[in-house]
């Protein structure tokens, strides 16, 4: 087991430690909570089940933490986070089996997640040396009537406590791009990572614990969401909440009150597709978008808009490539993997069930074990069945066939999750009409949609973006 | 009465419609609500107690020519403002009235809200051109493992209905700051303007009505806030809320969800003084700053914080200054005129009060008519006085004296309301070092805090700006 | 005559004075310059022959003028430009009448000239608010070593006295271009107009002039290129050239040595036409692109480089075209008019001959009368003519058949003149890979080159603009 | 010596080689050009005297590897910036020992150079992913007229090649600030070392080459001036001049015609020193600004203007500070040094002289030995003495005294050498309105002028920036 060697520090037995204050710490409730392996469907690790007064005193000592922090050169904040990206691919291999784990995600991807991370902290440690190291000069005789007599310095200044709750699907990845722009920016950051995920994230805190960040500006808590989640979110020491997950999402906001809030919530990205695409290149999109890490992304292709005249040609080509797909353990870096817990096994399961009852067409047979269903294209879905509203999370894709462009834009705008969407098409003014017309943060012309390169940005309204794939190299000597 | 004239449309006998859908409306409720002016302290005006149903009417509408609105060319929405903007200045005389008996703002101050809100309406439209015409394109090479495949393209694009919330004190400019922005990023507009200063914005919106905007855009319901407040900052049709007030916005924050909010509630401006400052100049500075409007300004300088061996010196040129305050009926230009409503006065007696009680020192007798109070300053006031925390909304302003600048920055941070401050002294470094340290969005160096020129930030964390007033004029042909 | 009216103020005897120190005024030269109508070859106008000694005083008066004028507060000078740009709209009528008179530019085209300056002195006015009122606020501690102790503040300052250069062929609008930009950044304007045009120039700066401008912010001085050309671009007291035009502007960066230069020369803009093209919209864009001004516009589409497959219909399509061209006199608003002047006819009438005699395809007869020439596509023209790399500057447009578009972006990207390109293909992947391969300034996507809209840029290296032309409408209520 | 190890590489015999096409090469030439050690007046080293036809062959790998370079990820040009950074601190010794020997730079100042650049070069890539990555999207209905129907992209593009000729008092700080953003932005170098600093440059480009750049994107040429000067600075293929140096920076201009250049010439830094100043500062920053590096910085103060009424005390103050300087060779880590030749020990001399004649007061006695000149404070300067307007380049500071400000601005004004200044006030007022009057491109309030923090801006009109000091340290736990 990974964490019987260099981590052992982070260990009090067989329960992981949380962090706080610059120590690994184990909680004087003398609980622990237990995280259950999907693929075996058995306990694989504890960790502490942190009461509310240490809570309280990770508070406390994240805000003292934050004051000299946020005097800190810029500079050496860049460096330290430039050292805490370093140590953490070094400890790719670690954290990755814990990934295996806790989420099932197949190896190869919990690898290249925390490559990723470590590329993302670098990144955001560059960002924000100039983000926060250039505010703006402006005179007063912009403003009529005014005399050149007033100068305005603007600057950005931290927050405070950023309190950070990253979801399950990407529990280092999603944590990271919550913890590196909190910290370059002169913050602190206690994060409650999600459960199943927790031991990957304790494993990447104590990569930054290795950099030597001071005391109390990084802290990580464990426990039960019933003792300490709303607590959590309602604590008067949280300057702003950053939280990706569900519905969870709406209830914070409810109970933050004026906190700022960084959320991103569901998805149901569509992807409409034309009769002049490239279908190829669709199937390959298809499969990607949709059945990667078994469909447990928010930028997972969700539903299929495709035009009625191409649609028996596309369903053809998606389906050969299911059927190459291989389904198993994540430690054989199978396609598709067990997903997350029984519950959301059994809320895909209906959501199949719905279908079938109301006429979909199976492109495979529906199977399922354990936490494990084989992957499955449904045709002929319709507006009145639940799984084309509904996030499976889960490795099932509905197709809906549209007679025209306006009937996948209306359908795609008629869902209450606008995260991502994309449109494959040849034809250079459909393809910007269309992506302007879909109401989504970001539409991807020509590429499944996804979160990255990591630069772009990830965003919903009031900003838009419209990502463009070229397709095609470099033809000349230019 | 202004009104019988060229506004006879917007009456319904003594009683003004509100505005929906393009047209000036009676409600069904065939209710009215009474506008009280603080000076005579009898009903001036009456407007319509609006209803649900006609509250759903109008965010139907407002939602359908939003739609419409948001591909309307930027120097077409520009235009509009242009000529509503025009519109409002031609009108200030007829709206300063209305502000006058509705809030009893000096008849001088009221035409210059006016003024300066037409010019802030065609500032915003050409801000709004460039804003929204420039988004960026990235590329995505600049982020490791990611050849030069894929480009981006943002923009910024509406946030559809928003929900404008003005304060009684600025009914007409906190209104256009908020109208004016919303519509030239593409939104539609909801305006729910505050009872005392409804007939000031009805009068307002009457002037975007002339200027030719689409039916429905724009809108305004009066009504009581116990039948429609509620209904409107949790209606599912509104897709932004613009407040500026006080407590009732954390009310409205919690109850409002994800919606995107933009608010701005108390202040509590500190005036830190030092000891080169020059103290004629900073009494110049705490009489404006404090004194106008009567101190119902969310800028006003709210508690002063003097070095001890200046203060002696410093309290007599204020009270000196206080002297010469004419206190009277706005109607002829008052400096000191009743504040908004008995409530308000009763709880400015209260502040007082307790200052008395725990030993203030009174520079003027305290003295009140109705709502009307005299300009009062109070000496030697401590921590333990409630008027050291808490804002009077008043002619009343507290002075502590202080042995050294910690000790001022800490009274000031120590605040819950951190809107600006400012700080008085001739020395560059103590200058920079002190609006730094204090925990204020906005920090004016060298005079009183306002919120202006109007394109100036007025923002709080995690932004900050330090507004420094040039006192000496060029001195060379340079 | 137009003049004779209102502009009488500028006129002494025939002859148009030059503007020198808020005055009009005559030359102590006691000389002038004629100005031939390129229609009837004959002299229409008279302007002063200035004197060097005259220069000499204008510059005294430029520099004495910009000290203050730096000084003057943002918005005013805005609100002089905006001033400027309704008188300009007044004129446009007089001022057309001299674009017919002096240049040959069809009627309506010299209306809009003067209307799209007037809106461009606007546009300026408020982009210069912005853009010099806007610095930035930087601080010490972004660079490795260096502790937060060291604030930047950047601003924008004037240059001084520009001295603007505008050519022949929109006397007027690349006049304010110049103009406008450089007043509201607080530099003072010497102004050259060129010979053909200078009427019309100095129309324009009457506007200016009415406008109220403080003295000698603004000069135009006209005269003979030989007496004050190099004396105006070599004088000490100019800080800034801005020019455009053509071979001169290389002779002039030699002479003015450091001076900033802003320089717009020649331009050889290619169209590359794909397969997949919309031809009927290629057609329609050559003409315009082509022909509009009998083709004396640096943006004009001077080669025509399409795919051999498509060439014989696209070249039948545009001689269709051609056919319906009108020609003759300006004043009857016919779409070619006389070239501006003898020397430019038989410059064009060169490489007419030296086609022919290499074998180049006629698409119509040659034909020329005075100025006057017939529009003329020549088709099968080879690299080994001078027309493929020559700017004719005239209604004349030789097409080259190409086998790839390798072959397009190569002899594109082989001339020396790489202004502007355009290209047409409907296919998203090839337009952006062979817009980023043209090594022109910008590259317009199934677009005629443009300047245009008048805010997006128009620059060479090392910027890049690539412009795209939307052709179907919004599809659905998105 | 140094380069007999690592660097044999780069020696033939005694002579160091050029390096071209990724080799480092002898010259056909079979001459060399000798480097003066100015301590020892002897030869020092000897590097290749290049021909014109091996600067052709240059200029055209130059050309060829620029192209694909600038299809380069950018990522990729950083993680090579990044590398050649590293690796050229890593050499920070043996490229110091140059410094040391050809422009007899003290010994550690030599390290930081050499440190400082490699921190430049890894802020410049970092800069460039930034800048590259980013373009504008702008759309066509900001501009009246116009509808949403037009996009623009907007890119920075490589200019090609660029020939970047250094100064020869930092060699290789003043090198890399050319190399690195031209780099990182998909040019290629030509670098044409200074010929005292030459093997320092070619040190610091073994650097480069060690990286791994591809072979042609650097090159480094050695030369006589006479045979290959005029040939580069006119050579075809250059695309972009950087040049960092004197009077011939004027020349260089009028022969590169239209081809973008970077030129930074001479400096005569006004140091106004005002009543109210803290003196000890003064000297300090005097000493510091003055005599670093023996005064041969372009950034040195050059002139004290200082308020007669406290010109004494500061005299006093600032001689007993030269008394301590300490003076003899490099390697001893003098203070003062030998200036970098005898004809400018020369000419540094006539100016003294030239002051002694009109009657300046000798602070100290003048002493020279060889190229070595004593530091030397001349009081009472007046304006008809050469050394109130020529830059000495040497330890030897002019004292002005003035009877006002405006006296100080004036004399500052009517310099021709703008490059910076600085004033010394605690007045904030007085700070901000006197270094807005100085004509300078940077002005330091309350610090010496300097070049850095290096991303601070370093540029002349039209932009200018304030850069100021913050002398106390937070006082508060604010």
């Amino acid at each position: 087991m990974a964490a019987t060697g260099v981590l052992a520090e982070i260990l009090d037995g067989d329960v992981y430690k949380y962090y706080a204050d610059g120590e690994w710490k184990k909680s004087t409730s003398g609980k622990s909570v237990a995280i259950i392996n999907p693929t075996t469907r058995k306990p694989q690790y504890k960790v502490q089940a942190c009461s509310q007064e240490e809570v309280n005193k990770v508070m406390d000592s994240a805000k003292a933490a934050q004051k000299s922090w946020a005097k800190t050169p810029l500079w050496k904040r860049a460096e330290l986070l430039h050292k805490a990206a370093a140590i953490l691919k070094e400890h790719k291999a670690a954290i990755a089996e814990c990934l295996v784990k806790e989420i099932a995600k197949p190896a190869k991807d919990a690898v290249t997640e925390v490559v990723r991370s470590g590329d993302l902290v670098s990144y955001c440690a560059e960002e924000g040396v100039r983000i926060l190291g250039e505010g703006k000069f402006l005179v007063s005789d912009s403003f009529p009537g005014n005399e050149r007599t007033k100068y305005c310095l603007t600057s950005k200044i931290p927050l405070g406590v950023i309190l950070a709750i990253p979801p399950f699907n990407y529990p280092v990845n999603l944590a990271v791009s919550k913890i590196a722009p909190a910290l370059i920016a002169g913050n602190s950051i206690v994060l409650k990572p999600p459960t199943q995920g927790a031991v990957a994230a304790l494993h990447m805190v104590y990569c930054f614990h290795l950099a030597g960040f001071p005391k109390g500006l990084i802290s990580c808590v464990t426990g039960k969401g019933s003792e300490i989640g709303d607590f959590l979110t309602m604590h008067p020491g949280v300057n702003c909440i950053s939280f990706t997950g569900g519905d969870t999402g709406i209830a914070i906001s409810k109970k933050a009150g004026m906190i700022p809030l960084q959320m991103e919530l569901g998805g149901k990205d569509a992807c409409i597709v034309l009769e002049d695409a490239d279908l190829d290149l669709v199937a390959a999109n298809i499969i990607k978008g949709g059945f990667s890490y078994s469909g447990q992304r928010c930028t997972a292709v969700k539903v299929v808009l495709v035009i009625e005249s191409v649609a028996d040609t596309l369903v053809e080509k998606v389906k050969a490539k299911v059927a190459k797909l291989s389904v198993g353990p994540p430690e054989d870096d199978c396609d598709i993997t067990p997903v997350v817990s029984e519950s959301s096994a059994n809320f895909i399961e209906g959501l199949v069930n719905d279908a079938k009852q109301k006429g979909a067409t199976f492109c495979q047979e529906y199977k399922r074990e354990g936490n494990l269903i084989w992957p499955l294209l449904l045709d002929n879905v319709r507006p009145d069945m639940r799984i084309a509203w509904e996030e499976p999370f889960g490795p099932v894709l509905p197709v809906i066939r549209i007679n025209s462009v306006e009937e996948g834009i209306h359908h795609c705008n008629a869902s209450n999750f606008g995260l991502q969407g994309c449109v494959f098409t040849k034809d250079i003014n459909k393809a910007m009409m269309i992506s302007d017309a879909m109401e989504s943060g970001t539409v991807q012309i020509n590429s499944a949609p996804a979160r990255g390169p990591d630069h772009f940005p990830f965003q919903v309204k009031p900003t838009k973006s419209i990502q463009l794939v070229r397709l095609i190299d470099i033809m000349v000597d230019g």
